[in-house]
């Protein structure tokens, strides 16, 4: 299975946000993500890159003032 | 290896436009691709979704006026 694990960059700090994700959507200052367990979450961040074959993918949390 | 197809979504057309892609970089209104032979493309698009466990990820064109 091809999913990837998602973490959340904040500063300089990765944090693992949710493993084994199938589907990302991207849209309005969030991220979608669902994993193959059917487990779901919406965090205010955006995509900052992917890397596919080492199962990675790492966001960025979007700044409130 | 889990890398994906790539697509580009121009109004309801989706044509391929990078196979067995692993790295992917969005920003500043581009996307930046590279596959697992070493190909790069820039283009100018937002990440619309992905759909990893198919190997699938879909760009959307950003329209210029």
């Amino acid at each position: 299975m091809c999913e990837a694990n998602v973490y959340l960059k904040n500063k300089d700090i990765e944090e693992l946000l949710l493993e084994r994700v199938d589907k990302i959507i991207p849209g309005n200052g969030e991220v979608y993500l669902e994993n193959i367990f059917g487990e779901r979450k919406i965090v205010a961040a955006r995509i900052k890159e992917l890397h596919l074959v080492d199962h990675r993918i790492i966001l960025e949390r979007i700044e409130t003032n």
